[in-house]
């Protein structure tokens, strides 16, 4: 069995990997830290007792229940410190939140490698998501004029995305890099051409009613092809962490990243 | 018979015009202006001799044919000038070309009643654009919050389109002005949220293989509601184009816009 | 103060219900009934204790409640029943089942007369989904040809949806009935070109992932005009639950059907 | 150079393939062939004199010319005995056209063998289509719950088309077989869910205003991923058809079938 500790736990996400860990039979559950603790870890999972009580330390949670991964998807200002501190105990963080910098990744690996410790980050633990961003990848070779469009709903804070930013990075190593659009083309309102990356254009869009959407758009002669990803609840991603809990314990020392490098 | 000249006869809408005219009963063709002259105007249209020969001058052009109508699909930089041409005639301007300033518009309008002569310009004639916005404005009463794609081939100069630009300048007429997305939100890319119009977003999407498509997207409590049309063929503003042609013998002197203001 | 009570109140909607009419201060909730009782009807709803039991027995409570209404998301098996013992009781039934055949319905609106109680029943209660059926009979008037294309969850019984065949009933009024696609058009497997409908043709796609979903798509020369409701979660169908609770006391005797017969 | 002859030669396809064989700097169109001749071949393909005349004998053009390669995108009735008279005279067959039967297709490779000459036949030659079905196959062994939607315009007389079709096989080959949708789901209209194809639906729409266009939609739990393809012109088939002449020059004798089997 994989010990996991749970940090967020009474987060929406975070009480969503709870109940996922829960339902595993290689996975238990041995922890969880958020800010408020004293409940039951399920209580907010809504999946029965757990006999885990939240914690507000986390690094006496680990000392306390020794665990194997620390599932973490909370927010990007405290996720590279909680990272740091697991390393530091030898503990494996598995990390779904993005918008780390790449900087911060850097010393994640240095950090993981000085403690022999493996961390994983993915910017999307859905299988559908991974696969959009392969088929990218592959189209893009063929088809080198892209635009990507994200749609999400309108409580969140980073535009683009951590997912397009990561399938826009993708492309790039495959694309020939090239502005695409007219080359006289000019905004009558700024902004309405997207975020350039690289050449590529990308469009956010925030609306209620959205959970987490994306198009890859590809243009060619006298044709499109679009790779649509709709994800609307967050059981879409438990799937994924769950394999990549399972996945880190063989994985080298330092960072991994995106789910892909962890599938079969 | 309506009598009709085009201007801008060999350009790729003109002679779609011009093949649209011979066809319908109650048009008639009589002249053809464009910057290079000589030949047949049905040549560029294949649609077979008219024995139109295309002029190079336009108000020479009208002078000899006394036409009632004149349809211009040519550039922003031109347009102004060959309609306050054809006004200045008593000739009744068709315009399909978008881009005209609002204060060009209003001299247009001053210019007709002066001479007594209607004109009439639409940012789309495709019956489904006016479709598409006429039920936008419906939706935007009751779900307020509201992106607008559009999409078009990448020899586009002009960002955002001009039906994208007319859309959103109705549905601001029925709904109460308010920023939409989060507070907070950061664009950790310039341009990601796209271009911003009464509080609400405009994306504008260039790849070759498009034409001329559109998205409205309208989000609610657990829902979206989108619109969109999608037009591949010049064709498709034709029955539109050849409606305005008739229509404006009825209209007052002076300017009138958009296509939904004459249909039935 | 609307004294309600619901039908079915630990099912998936009739919990999200009993949470909307808990939230909203026009209502009270006064009765639950369902197949196993006993329990307080907020445990379900995740809304905290409402102080109401839920019962077994749909007449007793009724008796014992004297409610206004009743909301029911049950069964078509079901559902017709309950019906006709709210109306023999005077209590207004809300019904958001679609299934009942139109003798059950021509039923339930002699026997609301006959007891001068209304009743009322929605295919469709989110607001998205009545305005794109009333734009889709906008539409028809001017484009005749339309395909219908429904997405649902896999664990849905009925194909067509009842949103789908609402929508090609009411087309069906606006639109000159006309087979569609190509008069020696065959299919090499059966099925391939859908259910037809007055001559038009709907498509109903199960699959796991979608929640409610249906596309309207309407072709002409050269274009086409599609609209869209996604509907993600239940709680989309909120607000128009609790507007007909409202509504309904003020509608005449009989049957009352479809949302938009009720907006204002 | 490889020499060229195109039957059909006057049809919409076949003029684009003349149009496209003049343009490449390793073909030379040597032959035309159609049911009326007597024109320039490159009269009908717009693209000026081409030096060469349509003939209306297949097999006389074939003994004249001497070519590597035909092109044939003409009907499914006639299609088989071309490519059969091309065969015994060694000329290799590019055909597009889709509805030949298994039967039809293996006497074509026995042929083939027997006359020492390959014959290349694809369901679609547009690049984007291809990929299409490649990604389909790749995404159906992670989400084997998986449908096909095409839309083609209104003359088109066999659903589904011959592109969903290849498609599915394909997937049929990678996918665990089993029947998708509840298993006590019921059509209140017959056809309502598609035809079958091993546990697959295939959904076939047909409107004016579309070309030819495909989804392939993947769900999952609380995901969903679909993959688009939009052709509205038929020179997006035309790199294809250009590549397949060039690479039918080094294929085994006998056939060989769609495009992504000599992509590199």
């Amino acid at each position: 069995m994989i010990k996991v500790i749970v940090n967020g736990a009474c987060g929406r996400m975070g009480s969503t990997v709870v109940d996922a860990v829960m339902k595993d039979s290689e996975l238990k559950l041995v922890g969880a830290v958020d800010i408020v603790g004293g409940m039951d870890a399920g209580d907010k999972a809504g999946c029965g007792k757990t006999g885990v009580i939240v914690s507000t330390d986390l690094e006496a949670t680990i000392k306390e229940t020794n665990p194997d991964v620390m599932v973490d998807f909370t927010q990007p200002s405290v996720v590279f410190n909680t990272a740091s501190i697991a390393i530091k105990n030898h503990v494996r963080p598995v990390i779904g939140t993005t918008g780390l910098t790449d900087e911060q990744k850097a010393q994640l690996d240095a950090l993981g490698k000085e403690n022999n410790t493996p961390c994983f980050i993915a910017a999307n633990f859905a299988i559908g998501a991974v696969l959009m961003m392969k088929m990218a990848c592959e189209a893009a070779k063929y088809m080198p004029d892209v635009e990507i469009i994200e749609l999400h709903h309108d409580n969140k804070l980073d535009a683009p995305s951590g997912t397009a930013l990561v399938t826009a990075e993708m492309i790039k190593q495959v694309r020939e890099s090239h502005k695409q659009g007219h080359e006289n083309e000019k905004e009558k309102l700024a902004g309405a051409r997207g975020a350039e990356y690289d050449g590529m254009r990308i469009h956010s869009v925030r609306l209620p009613g959205y959970v987490a959407h994306q198009e890859v758009i590809f243009g060619g002669l006298g044709q499109t092809l679009t790779i649509r990803h709709d994800s609307i609840d967050r059981t879409s991603f438990m799937p994924g962490v769950v394999l990549a809990c399972k996945k880190i314990m063989g994985l080298n020392a330092g960072l991994t990243c995106n789910l892909d490098n962890i599938m079969d």
